[in-house]
């Protein structure tokens, strides 16, 4: 079942099936500081539930608790359905290495969504088109080199301002892939980790990051994704507090018609 | 390990520890539409997890996805520690009754919580004090009896608006054990799942409802919830979107003295 495209994404998030037991392996082409980017995992994770056999119904909701560094190299993913309803199913996931301890811990739901009265309270943030927004030129990791990032609000500006008063952690952006990609679900959850730190935002400066647990809510499914027909998603995130080495973030992405696909909350180590 | 007390929740939340197995039994002072309080459920599987012995820190974050009915009765909790770091611990639980399917399926971080940078940046809502607003009077569960609501935004009407315009999902109020009792992580947990559900206040009018997913991080460690020394939370929750049988929940839970404590987001089925 390991389909070769031409997209790195797809080639990054690629699994191999098994029976419970599933098959990835990690991708240069999109890693962070001491191991994948989160979001290539998370994906990576979905796309083994959405390529299951007994899959009914599209992504829900998918909670990514990150719980060891990955090492370069294969990872198994035991892939389990804890409870089939008669329109949702609940799933959970373990990524291990070469028989160790559990390095990732997902869990998700997945929903066979009926028509129902429908109302979009969030107000879209609206932005500049996304034709006349400059990308983000600085892409250190290898990660960020796949995206194309295009600030809106709140472009990181890292110096040495961490004496000084904090900064607004909120940014508003385009995101799309460097080589256009159709946006589907594994993209919207890979999107949903995209965004830098928080803490680098407030305090302009890198420090040492990781996240720790990842929730991303699905609020379009395979039709509402597909009526959409788009590669870029205008995405805005933010925090709320910075505590005791530990942070929270939480995002909406949006179609560019205006449409919120996914929101996403998460909480991560940081070291300041 | 069952340790009696005079309050309810302490009762209704309470386990006997076992191997990896723990036992409880729903409360019918927190029962809810057709099984116990989700908040009550949850509350109690993070009670397992701090209750167990090789839990170390603080609760960080909790999932719960809520699988399928509970019924009245005993349940089982299935404690599992997942993988333990230096300072922090992945754990997973899963709620099953006689032996039967996965009814609840929930994963947890714990950290020991260092000294940081530290920096609020939502800002405290504020509200008329909680002795000067009205309690909520419309109490027909009994879960709701335990609690004492005072609405200062947002206090539900139920009246026949669901073909007007929507209504805004917004609340504002105060939420105190009926019967005082110190917050802590066991009563945030609970209470950020005691909101109403926002199909509610958008449609002004009860609809079938149940919560699929709930997530809750902690941003006050055990430390900061003894130094606040209160027995109610200012909270907040608000919707961003209703679509195709599910819609969010996302809240925020604030001492009186205006610490961010909690925030909470949550995705639920609905039919309307």
């Amino acid at each position: 079942m390991l389909i070769k495209t031409p997209h790195l994404f797809d080639e990054a998030t690629a699994i191999t099936a098994g029976d419970s037991r599933w098959q990835g392996r990690t991708s240069p082409d999109y890693w962070a500081f001491v191991g994948p980017f989160g979001g290539a995992t998370a994906a990576t994770i979905l796309r083994a539930l959405i390529d299951h056999p007994q899959r009914a119904g599209d992504p829900l909701s998918l909670t990514v608790n990150y719980c060891a560094p990955v090492a370069e190299g294969v990872f198994d993913l035991d892939v389990r359905l804890v409870k089939a309803n008669r329109s949702s199913q609940h799933w959970c996931v373990e990524m291990t290495q070469g028989g160790g301890d559990v390095a990732t811990l997902a869990t998700a739901v997945f929903a066979e969504r009926r028509p129902s009265w429908s109302h979009q309270q969030a107000a879209f943030p609206g932005a500049t088109p996304f034709e006349q927004t400059l990308p983000y030129p600085k892409r250190a990791m290898s990660w960020v080199k796949q995206y194309d990032f295009r600030f809106i609000e709140g472009e990181p500006k890292f110096g040495s301002a961490s004496n000084s008063a904090p900064k607004n952690a909120y940014s508003k952006m385009w995101i799309a892939d460097r080589v256009p990609r159709k946006i589907d679900a594994l993209s919207l959850m890979s999107m949903s980790d995209a965004f830098f730190g928080r803490i680098f935002h407030a305090r302009r400066e890198l420090v040492p990051f990781g996240t720790v647990s990842l929730t991303t809510y699905f609020h379009a499914d395979a039709a509402d994704l597909a009526a959409e027909d788009t590669t870029r998603l205008l995405a805005v995130a933010d925090a709320r507090i910075f505590h005791k080495s530990y942070g929270d973030q939480n995002g909406k992405l949006w179609s560019p018609s205006g449409r919120l696909l996914a929101t996403t909350t998460q909480i991560a180590y940081f070291k300041a």
